[in-house]
Formats: structure tokens, C-alpha cells, sequence
């Protein structure tokens, strides 16, 4: 599988409504709308808001409340990628083959660029023009983004991230760190997204739940995979750079057979998790082929 | 006035709140979590948190409502103190006479702390324990905190603050600068408070607001004055450190005396704002007063 069915309308849809979100904020300081303007809508593949527009479809959930989800949950993907390629995190020079954010601007408008982004996401969960159904659903929308987003989620896995960085860790501690730094929000995506819907039982949240965790981890096995394996032209960043930067990997603690073999497994274990729900679940399934299949 | 009444209690009782959530937070990177305790809990006069209580008991809202109110801005004006502070930013090495939080751990800790902290506000407005009818106002109060924090707020009066330093601004500009980066909190504080209580009319909530936002005015005219005529021991920082950072200031713009007047002036326009309210306004007219004459 090269490419999901109806990314390109998601990419559009998503893109559209967070540019309106943008436009329609006050003119405060032009340049740092500028760089949340730049972190926000340059490039990006959207993989976050597509697991919400195809799980709220699979669940019958209105497409104007998933708008609101994935907008927001897309705001905290992107200050969280501002932040980590910072000089004091990761130094990086490109993302999406284009200048990072500091780059492009400069470090303490890209810092500030997102902790606008982060506050952001929160004035959509605030404001979103959600169904009556929903709106009644604000709070939980907003517990579930909390959980993901802070210390208890990403940004708590990008700290056990930079610890881990030159250290040896155990499998055990790899899957911890990945399952808050990137599992948190993809489950989020997934999490909210059913929150939209008003036939999904506790039992079908908690399966989808485990196949966005399952699919979470493989996401980032695969992306291990890919750093050894796919050249500068695909990534869009230099290849390699997780070795060079001495950090933990599954190939480094597997081998690349061994992580390839693990990213099958979640892969599998993640179909059976779709396969207890009542739905059809066919666009879940290609999500998770896609996941494990891609290139960059 | 040397001294705010009950200023000691207000301490005790939200550095205990702010205490006991981080103690409630799941376990993860311990480094992370001792740097937002340090950005959280070291220092800190708790003004915002005081103009709430006082601006709660005023209205006669529950104390307990205002807890989470007060908590949740405390941690935006935390996260905004170890962001402002780092050497992208002000590079400030001092902060309340300790290391500043970059200094006493690492630059990428600071950042992720202060991305954490930003989060926490939200959690807290999320799950605080509000009484009945608060607990119905909570997204109200997500929609304030929403427009004081990010880019309709204290970012963009950030973003402003730095894109000044070094120009010359006019007073209009430098007015709208500190309403954003300083003001937007403090009026905060006094609007989520009021929206605690059940007695405050829609003019009460707009004279409050009028109050607020002049004594933040006010704030920042008293903050600039006390940096060129205070001493490194009275401030817990360099002395003249707007000057040395080449700032745009109100003795810059309109002399020691002009500002002297203006934040004199601001304060009667504040007292006259209380003025018209139906309740005792004694302890918000006695900050004001202590806001105009503090010497740190």
C-alpha cells in the first residue's frame, strides 16, 4: 500500500480549517503568526487527523465535530516538533525537507511559536463549533487532550527521550517512552474521535484504544526502520540521524530483522483488536498496513 | 503599605495545591518533574493567585472553586517564567534570587518543563474538584484562560516585547505590549474568579475586568521604575536589567517622573472602577495601593 484512500481530501480539509483558525485570530505580533503559521501548515503528513477522520467515520460520528479534534490534536503534533528540533533538543535543521522552524525564524520565535500552537489546540477544544451532541462531550475532549499532551504524554516521553539518549535502555523502557512520547496522541486521535460518536460502547473504546496503542508503537518502530533504511531524498532529513545521535532504537536493540519482526506483531495484534468491534473497520485496517509498509 | 493582608496564607494554601497535584502526577521522567516543581514552587510572590482569593471573596465564590482558578494561571505564569528566562529569549541567569530553571537543570528541561506546565493549567481546569455550579462554568473558564495565554495574549505580548528591544516604540505600542504580555493574566485572575460566583452581574464582571486591566498597566509602570531604582538585593535580579536588555520602558519613554504620574494615575482610575461596584472592594483597592507602591 503507497498511499491511503482519501488523504489527500484529509490533508486538504485539515489544512483549510486550521489556515481559517489562523486567519482569524487577532493582529497581535505578525511574525510569530507567521511561525505558527509556518509550523503549523508547512508540510506534515497528517497521519494524527487522518486516524481521527476515519475512526469517526467508522463510528458514524459527525465530520464537523471531528474537525475540531483533529485541528486540535494537530496543534499539539506541531508545537511539539518546533520544540523538540530545537538546539537544546534534538538540533535539527530540516523537517519536512524544508528549514526548522528556528531556522526559518529564529529560537525564541520558534519557542514561542509553540507555546502559541499548544495554547492553540485548547482554544479549539474551547471554541470549536461542535454538535449540541459534543459540546455536552467538551470536558472529556479536553481530559483526554490534557493526558496526552503533558507531562503524563508526550511531553513526558520526550523527556525520558533525551535521558535515554547515550544510555543503554531496556525494550521495556523503549516501549514506555514511545508509548507516551508518540502512542499518547495517536490514541488520543482515536480516543477523541470515538468521544464524537454516539454508538461506540466502553468495550469498542477500549479495543480501539489497543489498536491506537498497538499502531502507535508500530508507527514508531517503523520510523526506526526507516531512519536506517530510506535515503535523505525520502525522509526529507538526513537518514541516519537517530545513530548519529546515539539514540535508542528497536533496531539497535532487536536488530533490524528482529524490529521488522516486532513491527509484524503489533501489526497483528493490532487487526485482532479490530476485529472484535461491530463496524467496518476496513479503513483502520489499511491505516495499520499502511503504518508498517511506508517509506517515510 | 509594606505587606498584603493574608498574603502569607495565600501562599501557604496554593504553593499546597500546586504541591499536592504535581505529588498526583503518574511517574515518569523524575528530572522533568523536579524542574516543573522548581518553575512551580521556588519563589514566586503569588500575586495572581492573591487577586483571585481576594477578587473570590469579594464576590463571596467558594474557596474552593478559586483554588483551581488560581492554580491554573499560576501554572501559565510559571511555564512563561522559565520560557522568558531562556538565553533564546531574555537569558536571564536569576530568578527570585535562585538559578533560573535552565541554569539549575538544563536548557531542553526548561523548555519541556515549561511546555508541561502549560499543559498542567489546562489539566487543572480539566479535573479540579469545582462545586456544582462552577463545575458548569468550566468551559467558560477554559475560554478565558485560552485568551490570556497564548498568541490572543501573554505570547503575543511576548512576541511584542521582544521585537521592541532595541526600537523605539511608541507609548500606545508599549501600553498594548504590556496588556498583552502582563495585563492578559491579571485580568484573567479577576474574570475566572468572578465567574466563581453566582452574585456578580455582567457590569460588576466588566468593572472588575476595567480594574484589572488598569492595575496591570500599573503592574508593569511599577515594575519598570523599581528596575532602575531598586537594588540587586531588594529585586532577587540584577538591578537595571530593562536597560542593560536595551527594553522599551515607561521612564524610557516618559521619564522617572512621567511614569511616577502615570502609574499614579492608573491607580485612581482603578479606585474608580471599584468604585461603582455594590460590594466591599476594600482588599482589591488595598492591592492596587500595594501594587503602586512595592518596592520589589
Amino acid at each position: 500500500m503507497n498511499k491511503l484512500a482519501y488523504i489527500d481530501d484529509v490533508q486538504t480539509r485539515i489544512n483549510d480549517y486550521l489556515g481559517k483558525k489562523l486567519e482569524s485570530l487577532a493582529i497581535n505580533d505578525e511574525k510569530l503568526l507567521d511561525a505558527m503559521r509556518y509550523g503549523l501548515l508547512i508540510g506534515g503528513k497528517r497521519m494524527r487527523p487522518y486516524l481521527a477522520y476515519i475512526t469517526g467515520a467508522t463510528l458514524d460520528a459527525e465530520q464537523g465535530d471531528i474537525d475540531g479534534v483533529a485541528a486540535a490534536i494537530e496543534c499539539i503534533h506541531a508545537y511539539s516538533l518546533l520544540h523538540d528540533d530545537l538546539p537544546a533538543m534534538d538540533d535539527d535543521d530540516l523537517r519536512r525537507g524544508q528549514p526548522t522552524c528556528h531556522k526559518a525564524f529564529d529560537e525564541a520565535t520558534a519557542i514561542l511559536a509553540g507555546d502559541s500552537l499548544q495554547t492553540l489546540a485548547f482554544d479549539i477544544i474551547a471554541n470549536h463549533d461542535f454538535s449540541k451532541a459534543v459540546d455536552a462531550k467538551r470536558i472529556n475532549l479536553l481530559r483526554y487532550l490534557v493526558n496526552a499532551a503533558g507531562y503524563q504524554g508526550m511531553c513526558g516521553g520526550q523527556a525520558l527521550d533525551l535521558a535515554a539518549t547515550g544510555q543503554a535502555i531496556t525494550l521495556a523502557e523503549l516501549e514506555n517512552l514511545h508509548s507516551l512520547k508518540t502512542g499518547a496522541l495517536l490514541e488520543a486521535s482515536v480516543k477523541m474521535a470515538a468521544e464524537c460518536s454516539n454508538q461506540a460502547t466502553t468495550f469498542d473504546k477500549e479495543q480501539l484504544a489497543l489498536y491506537a496503542k498497538l499502531m502507535g508503537l508500530a508507527y514508531q518502530v517503523r520510523d526506526d526502520i526507516i531512519d536506517i533504511t530510506s535515503t535523505e531524498e525520502e525522509l526529507g532529513k538526513p537518514a541516519g540521524s537517530d545513530l548519529a545521535a546515539n539514540k535508542s532504537t528497536y533496531p539497535a536493540l532487536l536488530g533490524l530483522q528482529g524490529a521488522q519482526e516486532k513491527a509484524e506483531n503489533l501489526y497483528q495484534q493490532a487487526l485482532q483488536a479490530l476485529a472484535t468491534l461491530p463496524y467496518n473497520t476496513q479503513s483502520l485496517s489499511d491505516f495499520a498496513t499502511f503504518i508498517v509498509s511506508r517509506k517515510n
